[in-house]
């Protein structure tokens, strides 16, 4: 009996967890495209074909399903961006593998509507609340992660001991995103991505120790 | 009798426009805030308590409704950022001038949730219809007038001769929206503006020949 209800229970915990991936891997698509306010649980239950009320029990509240989103999206990010990056050497074949991986992740639309976080936290900057924290939060994480590589480079003798790592971060972010959106807005035109890397590239250079690698090469 | 009916008919148009510019000039706060999604006929009339019936009569569909507002954004844009940078002389004077218009024009709010633009068109990038194609042509004609500035300087010979316009414009472009985002994400961060400043800075300076303005010094 006791083991009848322990299988019962993991089950039943097997099947949430399953159906809780569903749901947010549909979640992260739509929000991609509709935004974050367009998610509706009465609206994700129908395309899903899931009960509304076991959508309910999942996420509770349409801003606890938003901050699920969110936490997904993060995961997702973290695979395609930060993963390839941490793979490759720290220095400038990681700087450079970070921007291959992030213009790679916004032209391949690993999410639909391009970057998630771009579009995201356009959407809240400006709204107070738990959404715009977490999205604030993302975005100080990930540019504190592109600044220590920066730091790193220079720890390593690849960059000019002046570089300024902050600077030099928010510059190769500023590209990344600025590509992102372009490559939306211009149908067919993936020469957006070219620009940043030639960009990236540019600064790069300017900063690079003579004898460091140069990957882009 | 003639002339009467001129007057009232005036009269009746004088007030149609200023209503007209009362609803736009609240429908571009809102929508730089909670994005042009949240524009509702409805709501905007028991705000300004003005008949719903009215504001459907003057602009119609929600739809027709985001794109005039997407119009009277665009006339604020031009007499914030175009206007002031198009009063300095062409060249590298002009190329600055618009840099400063813009950081100002997002530093001070013009728009009370920062650039209308940045947030409008993450928000309808990737959702194809009238209001992106709007978006993406106001996009389209500021690229093309900051490579337009950008050619000026380098005929002028105030840029190297072999200066990319289309890539400089990019990353000006790209510095400007790295920091109206990151004003926006982190409270009381007005920094974001100087590194945007010493960005920018940096790029002119290594395409600058001798001997050319520096209007940042």
């Amino acid at each position: 009996m006791t083991t009848m209800t322990a299988e019962t229970t993991d089950g039943r915990l097997r099947r949430g967890e399953t159906t809780r991936r569903t749901v947010l891997k549909r979640a992260v698509d739509i929000a991609s495209i509709q935004g974050l306010e367009g998610l509706s649980i009465g609206k994700l239950a129908g395309d899903l074909e899931i009960s509304k009320s076991g959508l309910f029990a999942l996420f509770g509240a349409k801003e606890e399903l938003q901050l699920a989103t969110i936490r997904a999206a993060r995961r997702i990010y973290a695979d395609a961006v930060v993963a390839p990056a941490m793979a490759a050497p720290a220095g400038l074949e990681r700087l450079w593998a970070m921007t291959e991986a992030w213009l790679v992740y916004s032209q391949t639309r690993v999410f639909p509507g391009g970057c998630f976080f771009a579009k995201a936290t356009h959407d809240y900057a400006a709204r107070p609340g738990k959404v715009r924290d977490s999205l604030a939060a993302a975005n100080l994480e990930w540019m504190e992660l592109v600044e220590k590589t920066v730091v790193e480079a220079r720890e390593l003798g690849h960059l000019a001991a002046n570089t300024d790592a902050r600077q030099l971060a928010f510059e190769l972010n500023a590209f990344y995103e600025g590509a992102n959106l372009i490559s939306l807005l211009r149908d067919d035109d993936t020469s957006a991505y070219d620009l940043a890397r030639r960009s990236v590239q540019t600064r790069l250079e300017a900063l690079a120790t003579s004898g460091s690698p140069r990957p882009w090469e």
